[in-house]
């Protein structure tokens, strides 16, 4: 069944940013960084912090100054947050962040509702932001969103796919993530896609995926790409996050979930479990709901921890 | 990634049987048998609907003999229960059912605390229950359970496991259903069992997978399993259920996500998963509280469904 699978996976904590910023509660920034300072104590390696947009985008992450400097931050630690162009570069640097991550949608209609702009439009803005960032000395990683159906157009052409993201590496980026935007993802068309997309890159590495866990298909999603090469996979601390297009829905994968399914299949990830059940403690606690990372749920239960 | 996929996957509905056991909310037999009349409109084509079993063992089905009696059956359904004994055997052949199944631990502390008997003793009874059920023209499913691992032990030898089944088929069981009883299995070591299992099996027909989605793995479990040519799956409506080893952990996997992985890879099941929906609305009502399947989940909010 399994080809060779990896001695160790990147984790990407995307929960303070992409799970949080489909929270309707709002929290305090210090609820928010005593969140992030506690995830940089669990081993995690990638953590994607705030974003930096226009406040009316997204209220929960109006702070993202604030936030990015109040962090203790942690050496080796690579903290990263979303920005929609150079204007949100200029922000992320003055906050001192060495990465940024921007977003482009795989779909046509969905660009046009979700970021006011044509594809073409989005990638003439991200052009100039990789090119100012690399002067800079910022990283920058993709997301493109929608690679497996949208909410607008439903299906999404594969050669779709992997010519935007042939662009986006071109122009710089990293690494593309490919964003199951509303959990539609089936291991199949995971298979599918990826194939076609082998074939326009040139390392593996260059490509992280993005699960959302909908219809409870992340975990599966993320094991065909594991077996097909992919070594990064986006998570959330305790699924954290909803979607906007299915309100009462769960969010990302839960990054408990992600990294016990890893290290019981004797991958490395270089997190401690234990920790990140710590982090969904503190979660629930400022949230004030119970989270949807299974793993976390039946540690808490097994191990009769106060909640 | 894929081998060549199964064109259609047999589901075996256990929610009433596993699912409502683990319920601690005493159900009626009234909303019991209208529950098991819907799965029966959903193209489900097996399900286990009680246990015929002294009801100090399990409270919740000790109703077995009415319930199997007041059901609508609808030709062509296999509808099965679990029989611990010869005495059981005749409670379900007086019920007027055409199939039984009977369980057997890998485990021998989890079979002496759980089945009151070691794994022979066990084999001694289930040898003689086998043979008159054969004599009665009554099928026999067998259950082997702590397959992946035990609560007491930890570590199952898959070689146990595969001589146990082995001695299952020898006996008459038509099918061995291997079950991940406190939802420790991992996608490598699903793949490692069944392995080992197809040296001393005929036909993979004879196995199937019983998951439970204790933390999370259900479904990437069952991806290992289909992939490697298994074609019979156990699930329970919603997720139904607990586990007795972690109280607060989820159930079995959800049959209405595992259908929905099946059907969006192209695989036929036989079911209507918007009936499945329908199914989950009416035991949320039943047991007053919101159920574990995220298709379920998503549907709801994404159609606006009424709860």
């Amino acid at each position: 069944m399994f080809n060779k699978l990896p001695v160790e996976v990147e984790i990407f904590e995307v929960g303070p940013r992409d799970g949080l910023q489909n929270e309707e509660t709002l929290i305090s920034t210090k609820d928010k960084i005593n969140f992030i300072d506690k995830l940089s104590l669990s081993g995690l390696r990638n953590i994607e912090i705030t974003a930096f947009v226009h406040p009316k985008w997204s209220p929960q992450l109006a702070d993202s100054n604030e936030l990015a400097l109040g962090i203790n931050r942690v050496d080796k630690i690579n903290y990263t947050a979303l920005i929609p162009n150079t204007k949100g570069l200029e922000r992320a640097k003055l906050a001192n962040l060495g990465e940024v991550a921007i977003i482009v949608s795989a779909s046509e209609s969905h660009s046009k509702r979700n970021l006011n702009r044509t594809i073409d439009e989005t990638l003439e803005v991200v052009k100039e932001t990789i090119f100012i960032a690399k002067q800079k000395n910022i990283k920058v990683r993709a997301y493109l969103s929608t690679v497996f159906g949208c909410p607008y157009e439903g299906y999404i052409s594969p050669d779709i796919v992997s010519k935007i993201t042939r662009i986006l590496l071109d122009m710089g980026a990293y690494q593309v993530s490919l964003g199951d935007t509303i959990g539609v993802a089936n291991p199949l068309q995971v298979s599918e896609i990826l194939k076609n997309l082998f074939n326009v890159i040139d390392d593996k590495k260059q490509l992280a995926l993005h699960f959302h866990d909908t219809r409870g298909l992340g975990l599966a999603n993320s094991l065909v790409g594991l077996n097909m090469g992919i070594t990064t996979f986006d998570s959330s601390l305790g699924g954290l996050g909803g979607c906007p297009y299915a309100p009462g829905a769960t969010g990302n994968i839960s990054t408990e979930d992600l990294v016990n399914m890893l290290h019981s299949m004797g991958i490395e990830t270089g997190v401690n479990l234990e920790k990140l059940v710590d982090c969904n403690l503190f979660l629930q606690k400022i949230l004030n709901r119970e989270l949807n990372s299974k793993y976390s749920k039946t540690y808490i239960a097994t191990n009769k921890v106060p909640v």
